[in-house]
């Protein structure tokens, strides 16, 4: 699919087309239901879009998309303030919280340190990660990082800057293992052998 | 995910849920892509869709998107001006286009006939199709419709009324059959029907 008939549809099909995942014909699809919606409809999906990107503010405790100063996590005075889950990005803030396992703080470090891709310990909140440990009282972080190779970096990368500065703290990560509902029989053999060597005690 | 930590946010990912076949999930990855990039590439996409819906025109001859009152295929002196392949929708002609096996005309008829829709022949470009037939010494046209219900329904319906008023209009199909390289293992069984009786003498 080529040969566009219009400049102003390739234009719209090449905006799509430069989101992760879409594909050309994908986009054009895309691109004709919306041309199918009326004008106002365009105008309000185009406005949420510029409105997001302008207006869009940052959490500044703990990083994460906010609408105010201080998202209503960090603020809010039902939540356990002596932790902090240190995750990658927004999303996984709200994985977690679906879970409604966690009720902790967040800290969004906005990526994981990824040498191939020019990210160092310096683009990502790290050090107002450790700064927040004494002020705020903390006695727990919990790594939930990928377990990647950066992952595994960026992991050990806090974990010796926080170690190093509080030495009381505890540390901890996410239990990795076989899912809930998963077969040993379709397990990958790291996370089969790591769901062994972390074996917790059993409780009937 | 029904948290959404910013409500700027949540209508970004709402108006990328709406299109079809996005899911919420899908929707805040492209959103918080979007976020990452520049503030004015994220102008040029929603201005590339407001500017699209608001300025599209459509050939007046074949209906197809255009960029002008009249399209370059409607208007080219290179093209076989008798023959005339309806499609459903502009996505069709771009299909066709790439084969590079039709040099004839297109017609764009915007929908098919579908009365649990609530698209009727009124709704589509099908009388504008006959009034063409006369004035442009039009001898062939192809029916290049879904073979589906509604497409059958859309098929006969135009076969009627061109065959009624042109009577010395050649009106053909395009074959239906088995793929160029298609198992006829994995071929349906009115696929393959049709394909056994539609045959075509052996060339070899």
């Amino acid at each position: 699919m080529n040969t566009y008939p219009s400049i102003l549809l390739e234009n719209a099909v090449n905006q799509f087309a430069s989101l992760p995942s879409v594909g050309r014909k994908s986009a054009l699809r895309l691109v004709l239901h919306l041309l199918k919606q009326k004008p106002e409809e365009v105008e309000a999906f185009a406005g949420a879009l510029t409105q997001l990107r302008n207006e869009v503010r940052y959490c500044r405790v703990c990083h994460n998309i906010s609408d105010s100063d201080v998202c209503p996590i960090c603020s809010s005075i039902n939540r356990d303030r002596q932790t902090i889950c240190v995750v990658e990005n927004v999303q996984d803030v709200m994985q977690i919280e679906t879970t409604g396992q966690y009720n902790g703080l967040y800290h969004v470090l906005g990526g994981i340190i990824s040498p191939m891709d020019g990210v160092g310990p310096k683009d990502l909140e790290i050090e107002s990660l450790v700064r927040r440990i004494a002020p705020e009282g903390i006695n727990e972080v919990i790594l939930a990082l990928p377990t990647t190779m950066e992952g595994d970096t960026t992991n050990f990368y806090i974990y010796r800057h926080l170690a190093g500065e509080h030495p009381d703290l505890k540390i901890t990560q996410i239990a990795r293992g076989v899912a809930v509902g998963g077969e040993l029989e379709y397990t990958d053999e790291i996370t089969l052998g790591r769901s062994i060597l972390n074996r917790i005690e059993f409780t009937p």
